[in-house]
This record gives C-alpha cells, sequence and structure tokens, in this order.
C-alpha cells in the first residue's frame, strides 16, 4: 500500500484503537502492549474472503461487523470475556479508492466493537491482486476455566440461545436474487428484511457465554456452520450421543411462518444452514434454572432441544433425532454454502 | 475447503500444534485457552500476500520460516519472550492439492518455531480465487515494560544487530533473473547463496531483545522497510534527530566485497533496502558495555551506528547522514519493494 498504507492504519487507529482497557500501548509499535492483569488468556482467528464468505457487493460496515462478530462469537463460547483484537486487511485495486469505504467499514466495526468495550490493537493492511480477505484475531480473558467442546456428558441437557436458521434462509433468498443456485420461497418484505439483518449482522452471544460459565457451564461451542455440524463436534469431542428434536429448535416469529410443519425447511434452515452465531451449550438438569435465569436476566432466548446420551453401540449415528416425537432420518447433507 | 479444512486443520494440529508452555487448550476448539502466569501480553500480526510479499514459486518451506520470522521479530523488537502464534491460510485451487505443499510448509514453520518453543494455537484455513495469502498472529509475554519507538532520547546510541542489505541485494538478483525491475551485479554462487539464505530465511533478534530489554533499554524498533525509513518513524515518534555514518552500517562479509566503495550501493542496500529484520535500538552511553556484552554472549554482532541529537529548527530533515566523516545528502526515495 506504500504511502496509503500509513494513512490507513493512521485512520483505524484513531477511530478504533483509542485507549481500552488493559491496552498499554495499542496500534503505532511493532506490536500492541496488553495487560491481562493476571487472567487467562482467549485467542481465536478467522479469515474471510470475498465472493466465499461474503458477497463482494456487501456494504462494508456489514461485513466489518461480520467479521468481527464470527471471533467474538468464538470467544462466547469459551465463556470469555472479549477485549482486544487485531485486524488485517488485504485490499483489491479499487477505482474509487477506499476513503468512503473505510468510513463504513469502520462504523460497522465500532457499532459492534464499542457494544463489547473492544479495542483494535493491531493488524496490517496490505494491497492484493485477488478477493478482499480480512483476518480478525480476537483476544478475551477469563478468570478461570473456559467451556469446551469434549466436556458433554450423558444426561446433560442441550440448550440453544436465540433461535436458528434465519441466516441460512436469508442466504436462499440473496443466492436467488443473484442467479446463483439457492431455494426460493415467497415472503413479505418484512420477513426477508429480518432474514437478512440475522445474515448480516449476527449477535455474538458474549454476555451470556461469560455467564453461562459462571453457571458453572463446561461444554458449549459456537453455532456457526450448522446446529447438526457443530453439535456433532461436540459429540465426537465428548465420545457422547444425542437425541435432538427438530421440531424444538428455536425459530424466530418470521422463519416459523415461513418454515411452516415442512420437516424438510426445518431440515434446511434451523439444522444445518449455518451462520447463526449462536451458543449451543451442555450442562447437567441442575444448571437448568440458573441458566434460565441468566437468559431471563439478558432478555436472550434458550431452549432445551434434547438430551446427551451415552454412546450405545446399536447406534449408527451420534445423532438421533425426532420430529414430532417420532425418529426421522438425519438429512444426507450437514454442509452449507458458508457466510454469503 | 469443505472436508479438506478439517484433514488441514489436524494436520497442523498434530505436527505444530502439540503441548507447548502455557497452552491449556490448543487447536480443535473455538478458541486457544493461554496461560499467560500473570505477565504481560505482547500481540502482532502480519499479512503476506503472493506476488507483492513474496515469489509465487517460492519453497513453502521458506514462506512459512518468513511468514513466522517477521511476526517474531516485532515481538523481539518489543522485547518480548515469544510463545503462541495462530495462522491463517487463504489457498487457492492447486492442481496438485497441498499433501506435499504442506508437509514442506510444516517442515519450515517447525524449523523456526522449535528454535524458540512457539505452539500454534489456532488460526483458520480457507479457499481463495486470488493469491495465496497468510496472516499470522504472534503473541509473547513480557514482565516488565517494553522497548517502544517513541523512547529515543537525545545522547542515545544507535544500535544495529547482525547485518544489514543482504536480503536487498538477494532481491535485486531475484528480479532481475525473474525479468523484473532490479538492479543486477555480477558475483559468485557462494555469495548469492549467502544473500538469498538472509533474504529467505530472517533470524528475529529474540533472544537478544529480551537481553536488551533487561538491560534497560527503552528503545527499539525492528529493521523490516529499510534502516533509514525505520530509523525515522523512531525519530518521529520521539521527536528526536539523528547523525547517522552510512559506512558504519554492518555489512555481511559478502556484501562488503560487492558494495566495496560505492555509497550508492550503501544507500541502497543496508540503508533503504529492507527486509533485515534485524533490530535498531537507541540506548544511553552508559547502556554500551551490557548491550554489547549481551550480543557477545550470543555470538551476535551489534554496531553502533550513530548518535541521537535534539532537534534543532536549521535541521531540515530528521538524519544528519555522513560518509567518511562528511555529511552527505539523504537518498530521494527510502521505500522498497517489499519482501519478495
Amino acid at each position: 500500500m506504500a504511502g496509503g498504507e500509513f494513512a490507513l492504519i493512521e485512520q483505524l487507529r484513531s477511530r478504533l484503537g483509542k485507549a481500552g482497557k488493559g491496552v498499554r500501548l495499542g496500534i503505532g509499535d511493532d506490536a500492541a502492549w496488553l495487560d491481562p492483569a493476571g487472567r487467562q488468556l482467549v485467542a481465536t482467528m478467522d479469515t474471510l474472503v470475498a465472493d466465499r464468505h461474503f458477497f463482494p457487493d456487501v456494504r462494508p460496515y456489514d461485513l466489518a461487523w461480520k467479521a468481527l462478530a464470527v471471533n467474538l462469537s468464538d470467544l462466547a463460547a469459551m465463556g470469555a470475556e472479549a477485549r482486544w483484537c487485531l485486524l488485517s486487511l488485504a485490499l483489491p485495486p479499487r477505482e474509487a479508492g477506499y476513503g468512503a469505504w473505510m468510513e463504513d467499514f469502520m462504523a460497522g466495526w465500532r457499532a459492534l466493537a464499542e457494544r463489547h468495550d473492544i479495542t483494535l490493537v493491531g493488524g496490517d493492511t496490505v494491497a492484493t491482486d485477488g478477493p478482499l480477505t480480512l483476518s480478525v484475531t480476537a483476544l478475551g480473558l477469563v478468570d478461570q476455566s473456559v467451556m469446551r467442546r469434549d466436556a458433554a456428558r450423558p444426561g446433560d441437557m442441550v440448550w440453544v440461545t436465540g433461535s436458528l436458521g434465519d441466516a441460512a434462509a436469508a442466504l436462499d433468498l440473496a443466492l436467488v436474487e443473484r442467479g446463483r443456485e439457492g431455494q426460493g420461497f415467497p415472503c413479505s418484505a418484512a420477513q426477508r428484511e429480518a432474514l437478512e439483518a440475522r445474515r448480516l449482522r449476527p449477535m455474538p452471544r458474549l454476555e451470556f457465554g461469560e455467564a453461562a460459565a459462571a453457571c458453572g457451564v463446561c461444554c458449549a461451542m459456537d453455532c456457526s456452520d450448522g446446529f447438526l455440524a457443530d453439535l456433532s463436534h461436540i459429540l465426537e469431542a465428548s465420545g457422547v450421543h444425542a437425541q435432538i428434536a427438530l421440531d424444538a429448535l428455536p425459530l424466530s416469529r418470521e422463519l416459523m411462518d415461513l418454515a411452516g410443519e415442512d420437516p424438510e425447511r426445518w431440515q434446511r434452515w434451523p439444522l444445518t444452514g449455518g451462520d447463526d452465531y449462536e451458543l449451543i451449550l451442555c450442562a447437567p438438569p441442575a444448571l437448568a434454572a440458573p441458566l434460565r435465569q441468566a437468559a431471563a436476566a439478558q432478555s436472550l432466548r434458550l431452549t432445551a432441544v434434547g438430551r446427551i446420551l451415552p454412546t450405545a453401540l446399536d447406534m449408527p449415528a451420534a445423532v438421533t433425532m425426532t420430529w414430532r416425537d417420532r425418529v426421522m432420518p438425519l438429512p444426507t447433507t450437514w454442509g452449507h454454502v458458508h457466510a454469503l
């Protein structure tokens, strides 16, 4: 980026990198100097590539929000307090330059960062001849232990925060609109807008992640690749089985209206759709009351969707799924078109 | 990367992410869980893009080394002990796949990481339609204070570790060889090989950075964009001036033979060439003896190249440069072709 790089870094520093909690030296030196204040550290890094993880015509505001949100969601799943981020931007040549683009990008970043008191403390800006590529590293702090994938135990209840499937349904519409492979369906402008907001600006469940860890929950994961795929990571890591009621999955009012009684749509959107950035938690029934209380205190929906069972030899898959109390076959594909 | 992504992550985990100091939970969960053991944190992130920061035909071994080294060099400049890294790989489609490529890449990463006891604790692998792009986040620890750019004071001596300019000279040869703009010069195969090794596998001065901070040095920066450009960042941040003896800059035996008495070559390579990944330090004369001792203990060359002066109004530039004790004009361009 030559001279432009320093101008860009200065812009990021002055707008997003001002003094923050535990920041002893932020953007502008060889590295940031941060004070964990005797606590433990949690670190994650995610990369988004244009046309793979987002549409190239995305509004910079939404792109910044999402790039930050997907990383914060990982910290939330560990039960960490989010603190600091580093951002790497690889920018392709752009006729109009990046002046207005960066303004909008920084506004989106700030909107989410300020909610959670997160400071940008470093990163890199480089030029690329390829698609716009962003990497974000998020750093958080925990006092005691973290929630992890390998800690589900038979008898645990399986919980999900918020609602699932909105982003996947919105992606279907966005793909069809762009002449790509997706599944169209009729919906109102208001429904569309509600779904699209969930797709573009996911809400990392940081506050609830911390509260759940404080309640004593040991097992959690963020739901980003689709509930079934992510749950299966927990089951595999923990060596357990789960029984899940498909019809118990939490749907937004809009998606409930659209999915109706069609189990195929329930499978496509909330079960395997992805990009929800909700939390999946597994916890003993004794924690049900405090968890419900913590969620209520945050006005966050929290839904029990199934149980963890011991693995048995005669179970062909890790998940037994029911629909209206009847066992139904698992979908053949769990994957999803990531994050566009 | 679909299924390939998980295989790749497992490969990275099992080869580069095994148990390490302070790693309570490494690759395989939503985020890594790390123990700073009550110390302060230092964090940096750098991104390399094919054909911008490295030749696309680079050996994966060397690419991994360099991507790690440039980040560790930033930690060294702060005086930090390097501990943990996160790696994001955006990989373009490749006919031969990434099996053998990754083997070589991991070997290069490991060669440098094991020298400094650094564990890979997270990251991301994604597909891209653009050039191969790598982002690395490096995390280190300090006990007390860090060395910083804005702490140079009048009277300080200016020091440089190792030698400067080899990478820039090697880049000249590599560019000419590829039919790009560079400055060819005759050299022997042995000279070429020595220069090229410095270009491909820079040695981050982590051990010396820690020792210098322990000696009480407050001001340092890593020399990556060219000595003059990087020194000017120190001078600007500290609000001071410097007098530098161009002919005192430390050159390798090979580069000394090639640069000879030609000040134009001294300007081109050690002064403005870049990609040295040495440390520039500014420290009061009282620290000269302990710094020399620390360097000697590590068999590392350490050279005094000038002095920090107060800024005076009649000084047109931040640096007064001499050659054989005579003031000479500064070069008109300080930039460099980055890191290819």
